[in-house]
């Protein structure tokens, strides 16, 4: 294990800037003293593109490639044209860096709102193909504006894209307690795309007889999702399903200001890049409102991804204390709340 | 306004004929004495399929035109690969009969079970595309099967297909007490198909300025879904989403047993077709424990399209009073729940 990270941090946009900053707290303040921690901030975003019309320059594409990790907090704003920044930088990033695995946990952390009667017991991750999809960027408009207009999408799946994520689910469902694995698509309607994630799966989980397997149709997982979420272990799908469920996962498991994720490419050769589900909020940006748990959440999955495991489990054992003792009355600001978990750690 | 309705009936797969039964015992009930009703029974789905291969025949096609409107119960089987009969008759009925709308009411009905905490009080259409996007089997694999597989879905959206969506979904919205539509996409990743559906919402936006419009995105959707389920009352989105969110939408109001839609052809050139959202349920088939209150309610939105107003709203009135009524400690039989509406009607 490397004695250093190097990181980079692209606050982004609206609160991007608060939640990173208390994700940096946490880390700072869990990492052993001999870790040197570098981190440099990125300046892209909404104001970047204002001001220069850039989104995601090839100059620091290229000196992003050098880091060890990256840090996000949120990309978007309404003053920019949608898409834009998505497309320009957020998902830039996830494509140039193959970040072919979307890793999206789903907890539901002690004493938090559930919209959910009955409180059940919801401990899953979602396995989010990263890399293809709807979301190539593949598709176009003909005669664009009249009343003749066609735009298409193109969802592209390649056997190689499907059968990576695939494996990595598999993995990550051999090592949990529950060893259970649910495929989700919908494959009785785009069947030339379910069938080759269906036929992937099948071919896949034969060499994992330990881990039992799952189909089901997106629509219905969504059911699932409220109905019956304790069900679910691991569950793996495609980019733009994967981007559904996990909002909705995280709807349940008390809402977007927990939920974490990782964009990762497990090979090492591009590195990993960690932020909250949630986007930029820019109604409540900069009035300390904003919930850094999901940011700090998410340090704790880049720290596991660099190999440092007990950190990792130290954050998120804080985020469950400190969830499990609040006085659900008082509403803290972001700096409380990263200030309590900082002293957690 | 006709006084005899010719019904075409396709019971189709599981407890589609059961739940079919129902339908028509409280068609026969609530229709007055001078309709004459004549239905005509189609033998299509799993059975069939297997029997003689196919799954929808031209002549039949052609017979089914002939009928003012057609029920369906449900359609699929696990006996049948994955996408034979959805694509091969039920799908073929929607695009053959050009059924651009998908309508799907949600209502929360007294006494009923919804996971949410608090019960919110729900109240609202979905108006899905019918026609169009990833719907179309527009996509392909090349080859197939092998390591080098690639497999698209090309979801297609044009402006004419999605001007007359979003036109019947600012009519319904303006017909309604609150007034509201809100577009369901995901315009800032699906940008060129996106960039047409929010260009038309807006366009036809300004000639409905009693309406109050909104755009959220679909994973943001489903959060509203289970957290502020109120704040709806007309969405119009596309095929696919719409598929995902009337699921969730069924699953928040008490369940696929409640969700009733129709595939409507405004424009009369073809029959709609209505039927519960849920499937075919083969695990429960045969048992008398579907519930066929779905079915019932589709049967409204059948007469309602007919013209039958007054009659659609005796069956709703007697869904909500009968589920009031009920002891929720019995569990009814199909049979019972449909003998209990026949009457109520
Ligand atoms: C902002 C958007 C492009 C992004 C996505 O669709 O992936 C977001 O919703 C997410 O889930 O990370
Ligand atoms: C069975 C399937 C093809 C269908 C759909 O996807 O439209 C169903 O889920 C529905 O919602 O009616």
């Amino acid at each position: 294990m490397s004695r250093s990270i190097d990181l980079a941090v692209i606050p982004g946009d609206g609160i991007g800037q608060e939640v990173v900053a208390q994700g940096l707290k946490v880390l700072n303040a869990v990492l052993p003293q001999d870790v040197k921690l570098e981190t440099k901030e990125y300046d892209l975003g909404a104001q970047r593109w204002h001001r220069t019309g850039e989104t995601l320059p090839d100059a620091e594409l290229e000196a992003l490639k050098g880091h060890d990790a990256i840090l996000l907090g949120a990309i978007g704003d309404p003053s920019v044209p949608s898409g834009v920044l998505e497309r320009g930088l957020l998902l830039k990033l996830r494509f140039a860096f193959d970040h072919f695995i979307n890793l999206r946990p789903s907890k539901l952390f002690p004493n938090t709102a559930t919209p959910l009667a009955g409180r059940p017991d919801i401990d899953f991750v979602v396995v989010r193909e990263g890399t293809e999809g709807p979301y190539t960027g593949n598709g176009g408009s003909l005669r664009t504006g009249t009343p003749a207009e066609v735009a298409t999408e193109v969802s592209v799946n390649t056997a190689y894209g499907v059968e990576r994520v695939v494996r990595d689910a598999f993995e990550r469902a051999a090592a949990r307690p529950r060893k259970k694995l649910t495929l989700v698509h919908k494959n009785n309607v785009l069947v030339y795309a379910g069938h080759l994630w269906k036929n992937t799966f099948d071919q896949v989980a034969a060499e994992y007889p330990q881990v039992s397997t799952d189909y089901l149709h997106v629509d219905a997982a969504t059911i699932f999702f409220v109905t019956q979420p304790e069900r679910f272990d691991v569950i793996v799908t495609d980019n733009l399903f994967g981007d559904i469920l996990t909002d909705l996962a995280a709807a349940v498991t008390g809402g977007i200001g927990l939920a974490a994720s990782g964009n990762i490419n497990p090979t090492g050769a591009f590195p990993s890049m960690f932020e909250p589900v949630h986007g930029s909020a820019p109604d409540i940006a900069g009035q300390g409102k904003a919930d850094p748990t999901a940011t700090i959440l998410s340090v704790a999955l880049l720290l596991r991804h660099l190999g440092y495991e007990a950190e990792a489990t130290r954050i998120e054992d804080a985020v469950s204390a400190d969830l499990a003792e609040r006085d659900g009355a008082t509403t803290r600001t972001t700096d409380e709340i990263g200030d309590a978990l900082a002293v957690r750690v």
